[in-house]
């Protein structure tokens, strides 16, 4: 059998199989994804982000537990960049209570950047489709709030959480601003230790200075994830702002830009390939370097000299 | 008089500004780096890179007194990206023996990954030109080893110092791959503390499993930065490297290859910036992306159908 059907049975094997494929980049990758396409849409993506130690993949793990206990089918697609380990840990000792999950209801997929360098928004994209087009009703995407890569991941969500906990102290500095910005719901994680009450009133001044705010308040839930407290709190944001997305029309517009975006960047890799191809193989590009080296030229000048004749055309 | 020629003649203001101004992308920021460029390639640029906690501010710090007891003047970029600050921290705290340094001396650029989105390494590789077109002779650019943005810059150095710890564990591991692979030396720094022999023997077993070892075999520093131990020794690798690069005609080699990559990188931000504009005032774009919302069609097939014209011409 091929094996998009297995992937589109939810035949775990499959699953991972294709997953491969896609991370290391395979020839036959591109027609898989092609195929796979038309069965995404499917499953709501829930980002969850937040610096290291704040507690996210005990979060994940309760909110999975969560939607378990309801029938629901769960992908989760985890992204470490401190992790050597890039691979189908199907399971894994995430999620503790196997007894009460196979693997049929959630697959696990860890990714880290090792290995996958610059490609990784790119490859957790076609995983999360992957995992859509399973059958799975949720996908969640698990990162760590650092760089641009995350960024770039957390904005493939239809809901984007955000996890801090108090006693970091610039916890909030630390975030990079882009992620602050696009969170639609926080989450203050570790809520029983001392400061929590202090980090929700900095993020509601923080929402407060917001010069324009949207018609979508971020609500601030608090959770201790060890002790499962607040994870029905946290749901039901999601819940609710998924409710405020569908009554406004604004979950088809984000997913339609996020394809605007996503066919821009697919043109924009290409071209680049392209460039990259034809720059090496012509001759004049080495002259062109040649004269910089010698400083009788800059880098910006030969930019132009390379772009100018695209431009005009 | 001109802010170009007053960074120039190394005037602490002018650099400043200059830096703020390329930083923040004002407009004449291009003109300004094309004048600065044909001043460029003097200074001798070392990257220092590592995981949180290293140590690696503390030995830059060490490094650079060593340098200036020599009488030399040093520009530093310090890359953080949990700061929330970037900006023109001349000295700042950071080095202490203020009574022995003057600002004439030592240039100290910090910049966060906050409000940078994306061009971290084209702003970090201007500024290191800049310093350089100043007057000094070295340009010590410090990052923390986690993103693609950090191998970027890390790869724009002459000579690459990757600091590593004992005790943190999967140190090695939770480096990303390419960065083991491009550094020259390897420091072993808090190396009084227990386990720093066996973090020495985990690199040294790791270089012999090099499938394709280079001439240029990098050496192990040991390091104890707080008490000032080991920088002559880490000074005296540096230098070793240097006169291996210029001895084997490496670092012309190394230098004009950086330079083709930026003229690369140049052309394909600026190709990336004319598709954007061009594809979003194309109608018939808008028509491709509701075929691909109505899965009628696959944001890969469509940016075949985006490039193939492009190819064919």
């Amino acid at each position: 059998m091929n094996l998009v059907d297995g992937v589109l049975k939810g035949h775990v094997r499959d699953i991972a199989r294709l997953i491969s494929v896609v991370e290391n980049e395979l020839p036959e990758a591109t027609n898989a994804m092609q195929e796979i396409f038309p069965h995404t849409g499917n499953a709501y993506t829930v980002g969850f982000t937040g610096p290291p130690g704040a507690g996210k993949s005990t979060l994940v793990d309760k909110v999975t537990l969560h939607l378990c206990q309801q029938g629901r089918k769960i992908g989760i697609v985890a992204i470490d960049p401190s992790s050597p380990f890039s691979g189908g840990a199907i399971l894994g000792d995430r999620i503790r209570m196997r007894d009460v999950i196979t693997e049929k209801d959630v697959f696990i997929r860890s990714l880290s950047t090792r290995g996958s360098m610059g490609g990784l928004s790119r490859a957790a994209g076609d995983i999360a489709k992957i995992l859509d087009a399973s059958g799975k009703d949720f996908v969640l995407i698990e990162t760590v709030g650092v760089g641009q890569d995350e960024v770039d991941i957390f904005k493939t969500a239809d809901t984007s959480v955000l996890v801090l906990m108090p006693g970091a102290g610039d916890d909030i500095q630390s975030i990079k601003a882009g992620i602050m910005e696009i969170a639609d719901i926080f989450v203050v994680n570790k809520a029983d230790r001392e400061g929590s009450d202090g980090l929700v009133t900095s993020i509601r001044q923080m929402l407060d200075m917001n010069p324009k705010p949207g018609p979508w308040r971020p609500p601030i839930v608090k959770t201790v994830a060890t002790h499962n407290e607040g994870i029905e709190e946290l749901f039901s944001a999601i819940e609710e702002h998924r409710g405020f997305l569908a009554r406004t029309g604004s979950l088809v517009a984000r997913r339609k830009e996020r394809i605007r975006a996503e066919i821009i960047r697919l043109v924009e890799r290409r071209v680049a390939k392209i460039i990259q191809t034809q720059i090496r193989q012509n001759g004049r590009f080495e002259e062109l370097v040649e004269k910089v080296v010698a400083r009788e030229d800059d880098p910006y000048s030969c930019m132009e000299r390379i772009v100018g004749p695209l431009e005009r055309e």
